[in-house]
């Protein structure tokens, strides 16, 4: 068996994860990786990469692969995404591809024409408990579906200044649950509904984003979901969903450090979720790059692909509308 | 110890489990029931009831009592309220006390010339699970509140006929969903923004109404909550609850026939929900009888008064005029 | 309905229990008590008893009765039943019959001469967790039982007065356990090993009693049954089962106050069990009188009949020999 | 930082986990392995080992290195830690070191002179629910322990032919039960009592063995254990702990594939536990690694050694002993 040749773009928290996943693969050689700081390219250096770029074009010149897995800042994903395209070699891109509708369009477009596979870094649809709601409601085990429900709550807020370039929450956070809405139940959404406020940090009002949130989304044959988010869950990252339908309801629950319970006069107690995503998502990540590279061996379609990037991101700006205008925006209404 | 004289207008299934609860309080003496039909004042007779009477009036005149149960049908709440009152009697009545805002208001204008308790039955107060919520929420467990979360879902749709007279989903199901959103975080209702759809059954449509429903109530402290309806579980009733504040999450599970377990080859099984709000709710009746009967012996203020009756309508009629008008409505916008 | 008239004997904490369940049952008439204590009978006069006695004698001679339940102390059980039974009155006695096995078979045998109907009080067989895994077991859901594992644990051990008449731990307590080991799989022992150790109070060692114990059951057919039990649980009454086959396991947790779960940084919280067996089994007592009452009218054999207590009897004693001979001990080598 | 060079002798299913978790090390180099096996040398190939011997002494010469990870056939492991020990070589060895006291006994005595570090690989105390459960014990939050309980079952029987060599349940597959037991509370155990059935497989029972067990165990302060085994648990692999004190009780709950649920009108569903120890352990084979690793690299003593071996082997012998005489037996009694 031929090995598929990669190179990994960006080695920061997430560039490492996958180049370290990729690493441990038997059909996987990396064979290049680039980050234009100095302390990432000796972190590659000691894990014996054979070639370390500093940027993207060098990265691509540098030796031929069949590959490239994208990690930089998202600012930079639209043309890495273009140039990786036009040089023919296949694309996993950390989401989003884009902020703008117009730009992500633009890029898919020379996707389109260069034939290459573009995967989206939606981890979540890869983790075990998602997945399994996502397969139940397939199988039909819930009936037809009428509502979705899904809790998604960070440990802790980032820095002011990475949500005054992330595009703010919902871009930024409640993008990957707009993905998770669609996927779970196999349904385009039609319009959203965006509440929210400022509770946790008024620094994250006085930027303009907000840090608390229900979304509702409908669904184009009138099925509902609502999503809650919380930038700072005092007990630790908070992910669950539920799909209640016709036949029935499908939950899956948060992950905990372990199942241990300690009974005491003072009443039960037991431990905290898991920390965040990268210790969450930590067996996610790794089936994302094996779906990813399957593909890739067996020729079959990515299971998140580039629209699905277009379609999450044009909730998240129906959802930044809904909020600004105070009503129900349609998904129709977003249109660059 | 003297004991208080109750009378029970209204012998139906709410009528009958207060009737039973009565009679089981040691310091309480059923001296008179009424209804209309003859199968339920035969019910009476097998109570040995002394007085049975067949209309509101007769009760009144039959013997003298301190308070009266009114379990009849919702039509007649308003006016045997104020007949109660004008007579001086205290009134523990089952919610609502009208579908018109109007009428609540005359009533409650009465009410407090006469200088009665007036009790309203929103009985999920009392049930075990909600009050550890509330009480939590209270003792500052959860910090400042951010998120209240509330499923509330019936096992099966009442007939159409039902719905007809009832005011709707809105009035006859999620008002006590709006008056624990109330209730659990002790803050008010500004707005309302109610999304419906009609999945379980056509002819609740035809009817005028919907069957499945996520509505968002916005406190006017910026606090959020969010309410999601259905006329049919599958799998039975369903009724949790969910506070997210700045310290952490009180939540509270359904109940459930048992607590066993059953592993196999096939997977883990176990018990379904309580049936419904009867077998669910059966404790919390009682206490809620235990409560009304301690304010009339000491005095103090009733733990849901005519006015929680007046704010539940109101968030009610705010969430149909959404529905109606595809926006967010403020509470002040529903004047009668 | 001609309603079935029943007398009660003894009104301590069970008593009071049977007495006030007897009053709610419609088929059901409480014509005498009996009590030598002067505050018990002065209760009995505030429930309206008709005749209220004050030894067992006045209570058989003072109004006739189809049945008679017994709960006075543990030393008059055996006389009370054959005096009932002689004067033909069915009998719910609470266990033990006695401590003596020669005792208890001549009774059994009164009994059986007088042709009455005997239950005894083993209320867990009512309680709906344990009938539960009881119901899985007997339709096969778990297949050929392999193991039982018990766990039985008081929140707080009894005055030492208590345990010096009561026969000690493997009489007063594990009684209900041995039981609930036949019970629940049908099965007879053979074998017990008792292993147990003075953990909890040394003044229970000094009275030749111990606190804590392990038992292994051994059932006729190989299957083998454990039981735990402490006197002192700190987090409260705890009480579990467990059955183990040749298609799987059923469980059934112990009950909590409620079901809530508090989310802080210091980790998960949860409600304390239900503090002792008149809170855990406020419904299996209400159930098992209900089977008796049903077994009176309807002339089906009692759910727990006298050779049920004295199997128990011989089982426990098999445990007390097991632990002083640190040894096995066949239950035929128990003979009187 | 130097790395720790390390070779492991026997590639078979616990070699490889141990092989792929040594390569995936920063602080390890792993030089050479053997395999007497045609296709495990070609795997390590594919793996790029430098080194890749057919016999023990072929590995001892063909490579120096500062560890071996002994993962060879049971009755192998006392002359190739003999062997290694005076090369001078540190030690991880899988357990047992062999099935006999006097043959352990002698292997310790040559690996004290040889003043190496031998740790032997009882897995289980590196599972996070297991450690959660000792480290409770430990900070007191149990205080002192009364009964500890340990649910240990397979999901199917090893081959007969296994059974005949492996020494029986109590040598193969009980003897990590009597590791955790000593391990969760820090204390030694005094006497067994095992009983033990043949109700798995009648062909276990003509090979000399059983296949369903419950062991009890006395501490030397008189606390007690008790230990449920299976061969065939339907549902899958079970490993439970729970360790009841004076303050309160510590529970771990098996692992399953995954935390979902489904509600149907049937009842609730969820998934099965995780398959068996390669799923379950996979986490704790890396921390007992990491943790050998971390012994050899900082000089502190390793966290399981050879005389923890030698004890539970001793418990074990006492267990069979005790099965096979029909009534508890003294560890002393197990001279060799």
């Amino acid at each position: 068996m031929t090995k598929v040749k990669f190179s990994v773009a960006g080695l920061g928290r997430i560039g490492k994860i996958h180049l370290e996943n990729l690493l441990q693969m038997e059909n996987v050689e990396v064979v290049a990786v680039m980050d234009p700081m100095e302390e990432c390219r000796k972190y590659a250096q000691e894990k014996k990469i054979p070639h370390i770029a500093s940027t993207f074009q060098e990265l691509l010149a540098i030796a031929p692969v069949d590959a490239v897995v994208i990690c930089s800042p998202t600012d930079t994903h639209a043309d890495y995404v273009e140039m990786a395209a036009k040089a023919g070699i296949h694309i996993f891109c950390e989401k989003p591809l884009d902020l703008s509708m117009q730009r992500v369009v633009q890029v898919l477009e020379v996707v389109d024409k260069a034939n290459i596979k573009l995967m989206l870094g939606f981890n979540r649809r890869f983790d075990k408990e998602f997945k399994r709601v996502h397969d139940l409601v397939k199988e039909g085990a819930v009936g037809q579906p009428h509502l979705v429900k899904i809790t998604s709550r960070d440990p802790g807020a980032p820095p002011v200044s990475y949500i005054k370039q992330s595009g703010g929450l919902f871009l930024d956070m409640t993008i990957h649950d707009f993905d998770m809405a669609r996927f779970v139940v196999g349904k385009e959404v039609e319009e959203v509904y965006a509440k929210g406020a400022v509770l946790v940090d008024p620094a994250i009002g006085e930027a303009g984003d907000i840090d608390t949130a229900i979304v509702t989304l409908t669904y184009t044959d009138g099925t509902m979901a609502v999503i809650d988010n919380s930038r700072e869950a005092a007990y630790g990252y908070d992910q669950r969903i539920e799909v209640f339908g016709s036949k029935g309801m499908a939950q899956a629950d948060n992950n905990y450090e372990d199942s241990h319970r300690l009974y005491t006069k003072q009443g039960i107690q037991g431990s905290l979720p898991l920390h965040f995503f990268l210790e969450r998502y930590a067996a996610a990540y790794r089936s994302e790059m094996d779906s990813y590279v399957a593909s890739l061996k067996n020729g079959n379609a990515v299971a998140v692909d580039g629209r699905d990037g277009l379609k999450s991101l044009q909730i998240g700006l129906a959802a930044i509308k809904s909020l600004k205008e105070k009503r129900p925006v349609k998904i129709v209404e977003i249109k660059n």
